[in-house]
């Protein structure tokens, strides 16, 4: 029987074409995040499932990956449920990992901790056009600043960083969970029922404060609530100044200083930001995860109008580990969908080296193939690239297939040049 | 309760210092072997259990992590047997889905394909020192190229790749899996028990001629064709021209042109290999996979007494995957045993750009933090690396730490600088 040859469902095999295109890109992204400072690291892609299953990951727990336990361990008779069966999975982002890593090695890395990691992630999500079970992820996260220098550092790199590959005309989104809390405590919605408020709210861009509000009607909740909710809004869009409309109006709602913090965020952001580029404060920013617990930020392209990045400050999270909180905020830019973009408008790699192909016909062996490719090393050793190939009977056809590979020059050596 | 903070059993957390070594070696492994003419590619780490288990692996296919079914697929109450209940796995070696990815993508690739692949691969082999059940494997295949001007280019692209990155006198051992057979079957031991017969060979290093001769005695081979073994090797050892003493020997049991083969491949290598490597012709060289057809190589550093490379001809993998066999070959480099020597030798990454730290006082925000970061931003748009950081009350300490990450140029900042 023949074996599989298609990639496992919802996976893909990356091309050379491809790969160069995600080369440059990894490579550019090293070079920009290691200008402000940040290092990279790695975690294995298999992670133990009690971490994974933790409820730090929100909906992604349920397409996790999960990985057989071997050998004694796995007792298949007396399992009952999934989980008697199995001691890891693949990880389904980089931040578990991540803080995993940093309650380990928190000794030995410097304070804060600035760390690029890019790697693979897996979610047995239902297969669709455009998304795949495993994507590279790519996040910057800064471990141990309390101070909003995380945000404003993470931002100005991630922005900076998708100027440097070609992209233009960013709107960074910014918002704080606690300004997002304060709206809905405001509004007389019960705490309990806050990440439900937020889904709908998340759909504004979409349905509009109407439909929103339709949403939450539906979705059983107060009218008094609801409308409060929806004035609060109304009387916000109408203001100049909206984050000091907010701040006033919200008080004591607010928990911190959110508001101030946000307003710094800005002024230096600001200061440094391309021109192209602006940043707004967004009320209606929600960022899906629970585990955010302050500033939460997310990048647009304006011109294709989608996301490109997202992320937010995390607080909470390494005291799982070490039953220590310690302060941590990242950003994540979207890697799959800006290596989409960059190949859907024909973007490719900048021109590497001169490549040339040397054609050997057959028969030319021995001594004079050892002289052929002796010459192949030499200019190799000055960084040029030379293919050194048996020569197809159709020669042609043969030139032009390397030249779409980006060969230019071509040399041949035949049997013949023994007799001279 | 706490959640774990070491990595899984086996798997090991990528510093900083470690990365950015591994990046420094990936990068010159990537230029190397693009100058050869090869290209990268990548597949999904997760692969069909079907062509996992389909006895191209060997000894591997016991050392799968393999991947529970997932939703409705899983019926955990009918299952019998542990393949009841996965579909997949992780790779345990990058050439079977090399061969699967040819066998899916054929038509787009060039012929011959030079493929370049550097992935994690997974074997949940028992945990030791220095051994991971995740490690990086580098592999270069050729793929379409029937004559040995695949191998020749193999071992030129692998030696020159390990001069690159600082390694000297490698000894390149080179063998024929035909001769290997043709002098098992001239001594007259049965075609069903080679591979046991090559288990034994393979200690040769180790145990000499009389440990093998015993332990094919004790595995309870043939008097007659051990005696006519080991009066082959005494015979071969005392030759100066050991190959055409077996090739004159063999006679027909040598199938193909194998010691032509070989002696062509001597004679190209030489004329291009660095002075302080070798190449010798080693009889006793086996390599476990049973997949190898025809030649087989790996790379001994002299100096260290072990292997760093390894590879050979596999023809029949693709065709497992097609119906129609295509020629193969391939040479692996042991990317974490190297990365391991150049740790152990405190061999570090060539220096990157200056790296500069802002240190800003506590209370420094507003327009003045972004004046400073802006300061920042542009130092790093000429390719500077400037970490900014907030002040530590111990400023001495943090220098000295920053220093000890590669900083050697500071700045201050205080609030006192606001009133000037």
């Amino acid at each position: 029987m023949d074996l599989i040859k298609k990639p496992t469902t919802g996976m893909k095999d990356i091309t050379p074409q491809e790969m160069e295109l995600r080369n440059y890109v990894m490579n550019e992204i090293r070079k920009t995040y290691s200008s402000f400072g940040f290092t990279q690291i790695e975690t294995p892609a298999v992670e133990h499932i009690e971490n994974l299953c933790s409820k730090q990951g929100g909906e992604n727990e349920k397409l996790i990956f999960k990985i057989l336990k071997r050998g004694e361990k796995l007792n298949l008779a007396d399992a009952k449920e999934e989980n008697d069966l199995v001691d890891s999975g693949l990880r389904y982002d980089l931040t578990v990992p991540l803080c995993r890593f940093y309650a380990n090695n928190a000794a030995n890395l410097p304070k804060p901790f600035k760390a690029l990691q890019m790697g693979n992630v897996w979610r047995a999500d239902r297969p669709q056009k455009g998304r795949f079970r495993q994507f590279m992820q790519c996040d910057i996260d800064i471990l141990g600043e309390a101070s909003n220098l995380a945000e404003i550092e993470l931002v100005l790199a991630t922005t900076t960083l998708l100027g440097r590959v070609g992209f233009k005309g960013f709107k960074v989104h910014i918002n704080d969970r606690r300004i997002l809390k304060a709206m809905a405590s405001y509004s007389g919605f019960a705490e309990s029922d806050y990440d439900n408020v937020f889904i709908q709210l998340d759909k504004m861009d979409k349905i509009g404060l109407d439909g929103v509000c339709e949403c939450l009607t539906e979705d059983g909740f107060s009218v008094d609530a609801i409308a409060k909710y929806r004035a609060l809004f109304e009387e916000f869009n109408k203001q100049d100044d909206k984050l000091s409309f907010l701040k006033e109006t919200l008080g004591e709602y607010i928990e911190g200083n959110a508001a101030d913090n946000l307003k710094e965020i800005f002024s230096a952001v600001e200061a440094s930001m391309a021109a192209d580029c602006e940043i707004v404060f967004d009320p209606t920013l929600v960022r899906g995860m629970s585990y955010y617990t302050g500033t939460i930020f997310e990048i647009e392209m304006k011109e294709l109008n989608c996301s490109v990045a997202g992320g937010g400050r995390y607080d909470k999270m390494i005291g799982k580990f070490t039953g220590q909180d310690t302060p941590a905020c990242g950003f994540s830019i979207g890697f799959e969908r800006i290596i989409t973009i960059m190949m859907e408008q024909g973007v490719k790699a900048p021109g590497s080296t001169e490549k040339t192909a040397f054609l050997v016909e057959k028969g030319v062996d021995g001594e004079r193939l050892g002289e052929i490719i002796a010459k192949a090393q030499a200019l190799r050793a000055e960084g040029k690239t030379v293919l050194v190939a048996r020569m197809n009977k159709n020669k042609k056809f043969q030139k032009e297939q390397l030249e779409a590979d980006g060969y230019t020059q071509f040399e041949d050596f035949y049997r013949e040049a023994l007799k001279n």
